[in-house]
């Protein structure tokens, strides 16, 4: 009897210990696992193509993305994203071609929409979500780099966290000349940059 | 009779001296005044307002450019111009205001249909025109300076001659905080830009 | 004997719990009170200044990171950064005056030397570290917004997290017209850089 | 003797007719034939350049602009543009290898020394001299454009008239990857924007 209590109270204590190390370790692993009980980081990459170029761009940000465990990943033409696409996601990557060293008019008023359509401003309703760019043009050193810039300058507007990959600026690809359309090396660059805004969007997540 | 022989021949003296004279006159004024014989320099001012802060600011770039004689100055919102308009300008000065540090996206897709609706390329139809910009945002350092360089870059991407005037990359305006809308400085920084595009555009006229 | 070891074992029940739970308690804390074990995070404000306007914004910048708990903040003149600064920083707020629209020629060189003496690239030494800019100018729309954006350009190019803040790219301050110097409204642009730079750092550290 | 007096007055006539027309002849050509009684037109091409990259660039665009009549060319490393070189010459054409998507340290500090040693404000003594730029990197869409544009920018701010040939922003150069250092269509990039700036110089010049 004196061994029960004592295999009792040995008992009693185990558990004690099994259900405080367990509650200590579940809310430790809460960083860290946090896709276990919550969503998975969200991903929206939003582009605009009529040749087709920068829509497989897109496709090779997405699978970057997606490398990244537990990553949700969302690709939409940019007229097709809504007020729940852009403001229930972690990251948002924007591609565009290149027209007249900028992005095009359509991907600008996309732009323009978040706050015209979405209502972004003033409370920042964009802030510390991660934001990168990516684009396709027919010339070297044509306009790419100012589409990239001018994209990661509106993210910034919005107090967004932004991000490079694949280049210096982002993903980009020449479209004509040596090597028309988009090569392994250029979707490359797309894959590198989905992968990045990714890893980054998790860190955010885990960090705040 | 001699004597008016002479006085023939005299005469005939006199009036060949004129018509060679008269002749060489108007060879030798054709360079500077132009616009006798032909018409003068046209100056487009297109742009976006839905404020009309930039409304207010093109008209200041009018007159501006009407302030240099012989110039005929058009002033009209992008979705107005037409081929014609374009093509048949010696300057063409654009105005927007600053959405999300960039032109706004009208402005944008007016740059577009240069292309689409106009094509312009690949003959480089506006090459040495003379192209400037005039951008008005509601901050300090919040993308004005963007907005108009991005449309000075789609400009050198049409062959363009580009210029500044009335600030380091073309006019600007604040239009909120202590000075709300277009004060008289800021109209000032719009004529300036306005003048330095007409007086440019002439230069390039004569030269060519 | 048997209480004796019946107590012993309880004892040593009661030490095990204890170690268990602290090192759990431990490890999950690990994440909310890393300013506790480890130094905090360190924010670098690199400048350079001939008037003391650039310098006076610094030390806004400063105010903003220091108003942040645990967080260390260095202000250096470009020239006087030493690699150990630079690589030990957790972020990096780079502040320049305009000279012809872009970073003054100190600044220029400060980051080449990011890699001719300190070596960053191949490895990407400043990889994930948080960026941002700040700028001061005597004309409005003169230069700020590019000098902000090469420089934050600079810092996409080293991978690293880039962040605005007081304004839509960074702080800046207009230093010549109606309000000569660094007035109130433009040294609290500074502030509000720095604690936004200042926090990302703090999520980022946790996050990782 | 009336004779005489006739022929006397017809000779006097005649000399008349002949110096006014000439006068007229010499004034009227001067537009057209400015090369004969005045100097060609100057270019300055002034470079930085490591690796020797950016100095074929240069050789590239001097080729290009002696390729049109009467136009004298000018090329050196910015260290060793003298204030006379640059006030003396019609146009500028500055070439930039890409360190941190911008022009080098030393390129920038060039600039800054247009005023710090050559005191081009607030005269504007760079007014109305034909800018343009040229910039060579490691990779595609890496800072090649930012490069360009942010030199463009610091023209602009002189006041100079800024045209871009070869590229959409002027000429380039990727120097590594599957065509490493500068390629014979690269180089012709550089030709072309020579030719455009010195014949943009000359249509300048004739028309002021």
């Amino acid at each position: 009897m004196l061994l029960c209590e004592e295999q009792c109270k040995g008992g009693f204590m185990w558990k004690l210990t099994f259900w405080i190390v367990a509650v200590a370790v579940l809310m430790c692993t809460k960083a860290d696992s946090v896709a276990a009980t919550e969503p998975g980081v969200r991903v929206l990459i939003a582009y605009y193509s009529v040749t087709g170029n920068t829509e497989k761009m897109a496709l090779g940000v997405a699978n970057g993305a997606k490398s990244v465990p537990s990553t949700i990943v969302v690709v939409k033409r940019v007229a097709e994203v809504t007020a729940e696409d852009l403001l229930s996601s972690d990251a948002v990557v924007v591609g565009t071609p290149v027209y007249w060293s900028n992005m095009s008019g359509e991907v600008k008023s996309f732009f323009d929409n978040w706050q015209l359509k979405f209502g972004v401003f003033p409370e920042f309703k964009m802030r510390d979500k991660v934001g990168a760019a990516f684009a396709t043009g027919g010339q070297v050193s044509s306009g790419k780099e100012i589409a990239m810039l001018s994209i990661l300058a509106a993210m910034l507007g919005n107090q967004m966290i932004v991000v490079s990959g694949g280049g210096a600026l982002g993903a980009s690809a020449t479209t004509e000349g040596d090597s028309p359309g988009i090569d392994a090396k250029e979707l490359e660059t797309g894959r590198l940059l989905g992968k990045r805004v990714a890893e980054v969007a998790w860190i955010m997540r885990k960090g705040k």
